[in-house]
């Protein structure tokens, strides 16, 4: 992804150091953490320098590396990070088993990263077929670089069908409550790409005045039948689309798919704190008193769903 | 509505001094605003000491009131203040009148205040047999006892309801940007009304998990085919309801039918500034460059209306 002009990963490695894009700063201030130790890592994962569930499976992957002289340690270390993170556990799996045959761990966690990005870069070059001049996407969360690495999921079509000339228009949902919305924004703000920011209630009203084309999200987890979880709210942008006629997408690597999941009725939804609906960075924007429930994910069933953008091609249904 | 246990009004008449909730320091603090003289009215119309059209109303005939010795000068002070307020230039006309025809203005400005609060207490009481023992409610933005003076529009038969000791729960939206949720959530909060605050995002998960029965919305405009306006996002809630199968009803008096207009396309959606969403009380939570667009409402079309709650009973289609 460019920033300022240059060319940024939201993590990389340098010999033995791994550098972070610090996302607890975006988009007020662009700033580097660069970690060194197991620890280092740790903490990047557990403060979410890093998110996004690719992205923290790289900088586990990289901390596997880091910890080569005792993986079994460094696994119980990044394991207690975050304890819901799919593709965590299967970084350290996959480092641990690189590891135990012998193989240098760096080049391993470094092959893990760049097998990340070059899905992504799939992914994009399939869904950019999606995309004409003038078209008008609607995207919701941040399913981006910051969280992929590079590319993203749904920006990916996004990015390489501005690499190509197509002009393009993105509607960015705010995504509250924690407001991921403004890290798509400021992605695009960094590519050039045309785009607003609108509150998650405004998507309808562009919808329902013919002002979106097409609608592109990413997926945290996709069922066999094609129910998928994603940030809360996606189900709503779902059934608006559908009740207006825009096509929706799913862009997602084919790793998404969880073959253990017959349908959407068996993903457990988190719930999580009350002060992401009550705080902003940190500052406190209702009274103490309120009763808040702020359920993370939602399910979007099938239905809704014109297809899914893998780095294999687009299923339809 | 009673606040801390005591019962009180959003706005109210004492002698010729008129008393507000000042909603600006709402949910944080509870203090009461006083105007004496025609500035202080428009200064409270003007920075939005007080809300909601039927409340700017009733503040605009106390206004008129105090100003009775020189009506033409006090209406163009007034007429100033909230440019496109409908119930503002209404309630200067009706006191005109009154005025010309030598009638007492203060007695005339509270029959106006009055007329209002009856009008709600009957939404209330005709609404109210919508609501049965454990039904769960959804509202969005904040049509309560503040913006109508007592009672509210969409408020007002969940108070009844509860009145009534039927067991009711309410999910309120937080309604971004401007965050009026949090202004019902403290409505039903000091009433004792078993509620919670959701994310705009979460009201269609909650729906497809059953979890609501039922849907009450206030509304700015409605057109003589049914089709309304309301705060954005109004629209979004009206589709997810249909789709899940639940009622959606629309509580406003009798007078927010406007005749001149034949549909909803005739309604002019107004935009409103970036601050909204980019600040939170003074606060500024997103960055300077970032690209905002910020429609204040929305229309929904007249087919996902199960009914209206007007004075005069619920209009089913």
């Amino acid at each position: 992804m460019k920033i300022n002009g240059k060319d940024y990963q939201s993590l990389w490695r340098e010999e033995e150091t791994i550098h972070f894009i610090d996302q607890r700063k975006l988009p007020h201030t662009f700033e580097i953490y660069s970690a060194r130790t197991i620890d280092d890592i740790a903490y990047a994962i557990k403060e979410m320098v890093v998110r996004g569930a690719p992205a923290i499976g790289a900088a586990a992957a990289y901390g596997m590396a880091i910890g080569n002289k005792n993986p079994e340690r460094t696994a119980t270390v990044l394991r207690t990070t975050r304890p819901t993170a799919y593709d965590l556990f299967h970084a350290i799996e996959y480092m641990t088993n690189a590891i135990q045959q012998g193989k240098n761990a760096f080049t391993a966690a470094t092959l893990y990263a760049q097998t990340i990005i070059s899905r992504c870069k799939k992914i994009g070059e399939h869904g950019e077929k999606l995309i004409k001049d003038s078209t008008r996407i609607l995207t919701h969360c941040n399913a981006g670089a910051l969280a992929t690495i590079d590319y993203g999921t749904a920006l990916a079509p996004i990015r390489l069908a501005h690499e190509n000339k197509k002009e393009l228009f993105v509607y960015a949902d705010e995504t509250r409550p924690r407001l991921q919305g403004v890290l798509t924004a400021w992605e695009l703000y960094h590519e050039g790409i045309p785009h607003v920011l609108i509150a998650d209630n405004a998507a309808g009203y562009y919808m329902r005045k013919k002002d979106i084309d097409l609608v592109i999200v990413g997926a945290d987890r996709i069922a066999k039948n094609g129910d998928f979880a994603n940030k809360i709210g996606t189900y709503e942008k779902a059934v608006l689309a559908k009740e207006n006629g825009i096509p929706f997408y799913v862009a997602a690597p084919a790793s998404t798919f969880d073959p253990h999941l017959k349908d959407g009725s068996q993903i457990i939804i988190e719930e999580r704190a009350k002060q992401e609906m009550t705080q902003i960075a940190g500052i406190t924007i209702m009274p103490e008193w309120i009763s808040v429930k702020n359920p993370a994910f939602d399910v979007t069933p099938q239905k809704y769903v014109s297809g899914y953008i893998t780095e294999d091609g687009i299923l339809k249904k």
